[in-house]
């Protein structure tokens, strides 16, 4: 058996987030249609086109390594979006409803963020500086839906979720 | 049925991170056996005995809140460190074992971090002060480990999983 080094490592990476992406932009819409307030709404549809242009950029990437684009199962991001499932169905019509679906995007958001961080440095240390960039974007785009869905969390959606008490 | 509302969600929360604390307590010996580097090793270590405090916190916010601590099945954890085995095994022995590692740790102080960070705001919407406090203690921690970590994978790591190239 080859030695496994980073190269491996970061092809492996790559595939993880790949079909996380994918399986990501399935979810989205099902996510907008169940939010209650229409910022939140507004903000998963605007995440659903950006995870377009992310898949677009691990394409580039995998050109990069002169490797096939093809996903490789994350039980990670399974279970997160399970967890999110779960949210919607014994949630639904509740108050808190979009206090829970915020707190499963932004579980989301945080894998991403540290899969991304990892891959960026990885391609970095393979003097992969295209594919850095690259991947260096997306993190940046993540990162930034994060806090903008802080900004929900903290001006409209927790309240919301106070005000029905059983 | 009752409305669910922001209580409903925070309790169902607290018992889905109690169940994942509990899980990474368990993992987080076989990930230390596992490391290559003493620096990681000793990380991996450091961050046991602070995850017993965590757990020991959330105990203590269960109380506050009037609810027994008890867990419940966090399929998010349950993949996150599901991939985490797996790279122990199709990495075992090779260059780049601890660089994998790593890449799952940050995965999992991730997931914690955007629970914590959930939990932390709601109890802060709730009123329940000495809850947050807890709860953001525990969050300054696992941020703190997510940098040592980068620190590490900076450093040591990389460079190390370069080196045998196959």
């Amino acid at each position: 058996m080859a030695e496994k080094t980073l190269d491996n490592l970061f092809y492996d990476t790559l595939k993880d987030i790949y079909y996380a992406e994918r399986k990501i932009l399935k979810s989205l819409p099902k996510m907008a249609r169940a939010a209650q307030s229409p910022e939140l709404k507004a903000a998963f549809e605007k995440h659903k086109d950006q995870t377009e242009g992310q898949i677009e950029r691990l394409q580039q990437v995998f050109d990069i390594i002169g490797k096939r684009a093809m996903g490789k199962t994350c039980e990670a991001i399974d279970g997160i979006l399970a967890e999110g499932e779960e949210i919607m169905e014994e949630y639904e019509g509740a108050a808190a409803l979009d206090a829970g679906l915020l707190a499963a995007a932004q579980a989301v958001e945080h894998y991403e963020i540290t899969r991304y961080g990892t891959l960026k440095r990885w391609a970095t240390v393979m003097g992969l500086n295209d594919a850095a960039a690259l991947l260096d974007e997306t993190l940046q785009e993540e990162s930034q839906t994060d806090e903008d869905l802080t900004g929900i969390a903290d001006t409209a959606v927790n309240a919301e979720a106070m005000k029905t008490a059983a």
